[in-house]
């Protein structure tokens, strides 16, 4: 079903299609909501949201010599379990969008537009809702459309009670200055921004190590979500691990025509991430010891067991986002962005393309 | 993690992680697969396919006054069932593309890029690479190229062996050539074309009616999907059912600047798609004799003892576009269509938007 408003009800007799698990009248309901929710996005550019079949958004090509468009489809892994199980939804539009932001972002585009895609067995439209509103938030949040989307009924597919949520985001850069790490070269700096927590990687093995929503009952994921290890200093479990994708659109904005390269660390942690961005005979030297890992962090290592170098090619440890910028901007670049740190350096090739520096086992 | 081959390879320890039901290896040798699928998509706008984190796509505005975009997210509903259960992964692909190109061909737009999304608990890489490289193909056949995408292993989320498939279409149109209905007027015709089959709508209820992939063993709906019921004179089951969703931009390309409307017949069936283009004050008139509905609706219907009603509301009935244009136009439009029907016309109101006439119950 496309999320379109049904300006004039119609009501299907419906029957086989309920008892086959998906209630077209609640449907019809939830449909009736949404142009209200997108309607706080809508900016100058959209000339249909959630039109018939489709969005309709005028390209903003006054003022771009010869403008691009940047796009990126991502979920947000299996965090989806956590939020559903500690009844907020509301926080995961916040997570598609940010890490949808911060991916077009590494090139240096701003965001159009945002399509959401829901599927799922036997969400309520409470729930439907809570998802639409918390991505229309977080679209607004950033200046972006919510342009439209898909909520698909989804029974036999996804387990009762389980969703999935995926975004499609699409922004425009000027050609020439598309950021592509191109002209990386030693002696560039590497300045980190600080993550909110996993942002939207590694909760599949976080999950498994905290005992979390992998089979046990509903009630103990809530117990121990609402558990505040003393190693978080005071917070939950749930609080920490919640916590959305931060976007850094805003951070990154003011300084965007100094900067080289931009490495959003994601699934694949540090090197693989920072690899993507690199060109050829360089090594990103990332050293450690440059900022502390946030508690949630220490707790899943400590939990798990797990070797520290596998935590920095899983988890962003506390770094979300990591700018290469050259020697002579590094000052001004790191004077923008206050809650930067100078975490590495880009240095001549040493063997691979990114290196972990001071790692304690 | 996002479609990006990597360079260079990096071998993380992973063992945690591969102990979390992530293989991060095994999602490296896929990634490494890409870029030959992806290739054959590529046209002269894309600058970068699975760039780093993102697509680049020169937006193609040169001989356009005021190029507007046209967005569209979807899945495929439980078809994916029905795919898997058959060893049919590489149909998937022309089936959500298909619904997307139509999705914003109904607007005038021609499609772009496209970017898929694929979920699932234990997809092998060969399994990965029939969806993906059915999207590619099915891009190729349309002239879109596929810019990217996400493939995430979502243990916990789906159960095993289960998986999910969305796409995003992003595509173009001239403003002023925009189809949007407002014109449509009484005294207008209703030109059908053919859908293949169910498309991508209404497969929970035909699983149901059909007893397919709803809990017995695999080896039963793989018998049942090999049946050749009478009805269906000599195809078995699984080929009625699993048939792509046809695309009908090749079809409407050549009369796009003659049709006043188009709905893309998809879940809610005639009532509500039909619905959707209309102005305020007609009420569309579907002669539901003007065509013969494909043999596997007569086999659903007769099953599941569904009353016509809902038949339309649900399915296409073998009707997947249905295109309105002025009386002048229908001799023409219906030449250069040699597929098409006309199926009903666009009357003054008449009490509700849409009038299926001559129901047989």
């Amino acid at each position: 079903m496309s999320q379109h408003p049904p300006e004039r009800p119609h009501e299907p007799s419906g029957r086989a299609y309920a008892a086959a698990g998906v209630d077209l009248a609640a449907r019809r309901a939830f449909a009736e909501r949404l142009p209200e929710l997108l309607a706080r996005t809508r900016g100058p550019g959209v000339l249909a949201d959630a039109g018939p079949f489709s969005g309709l958004f005028r390209v903003p090509v006054a003022g771009f010599r010869e403008p691009v468009l940047a796009a990126s489809a991502d979920g947000i892994g299996t965090k989806v379990k956590l939020n559903a199980a500690a009844g907020r939804l509301d926080l995961c539009g916040a997570d598609i969008v940010g890490h949808s932001v911060n991916d077009i972002l590494t090139c240096g585009a701003k965001p159009l537009f945002f399509l959401d895609y829901i599927a799922g067995n036997g969400l309520t439209n409470e729930q439907k809702t809570a998802l639409v509103r918390g991505v229309a938030d977080a679209c607004a949040a950033v200046g972006c459309a919510l342009l439209g989307g898909e909520t698909a009924d989804m029974p036999d597919v996804y387990p009762p009670g389980e969703f999935d949520l995926a975004g499609f985001i699409v922004g425009i850069v000027e050609r020439d200055r598309i950021i592509d790490g191109r002209s990386i070269a030693p002696g560039d700096v590497l300045i980190g921004l600080p993550s909110s927590g996993l942002h939207t990687n590694g909760y599949s093995l976080a999950r498994r190590v905290l005992g979390l929503a992998v089979g046990e009952p509903l009630e103990e994921t809530r117990r121990r979500l609402a558990e505040r290890p003393p190693e978080l200093g005071g917070e939950t479990l749930g609080d920490a691990l919640l916590r959305p994708h931060r976007a850094y659109l805003a951070d990154l904005d003011p300084v965007l025509d100094r900067v080289k390269g931009i490495a959003h660390i994601t699934g694949g942690g540090f090197p693989e991430n920072l690899r993507r961005i690199l060109p050829e005979g360089v090594t990103a030297s990332i050293d450690t010891r440059a900022w502390e890992p946030l508690p949630i962090f220490r707790l899943i290592q400590a939990r798990g067991r797990i070797v520290a170098e596998e935590m920095y090619e899983v988890f962003n440890m506390g770094i979300g986002m990591v700018i290469a910028v050259a020697p002579e901007d590094a000052d001004p670049v790191a004077a923008a962005l206050p809650e930067g740190a100078v975490i590495g350096r880009i240095e001549p090739w040493r063997g691979r393309p990114v290196e972990l520096a001071n790692l304690t086992p």
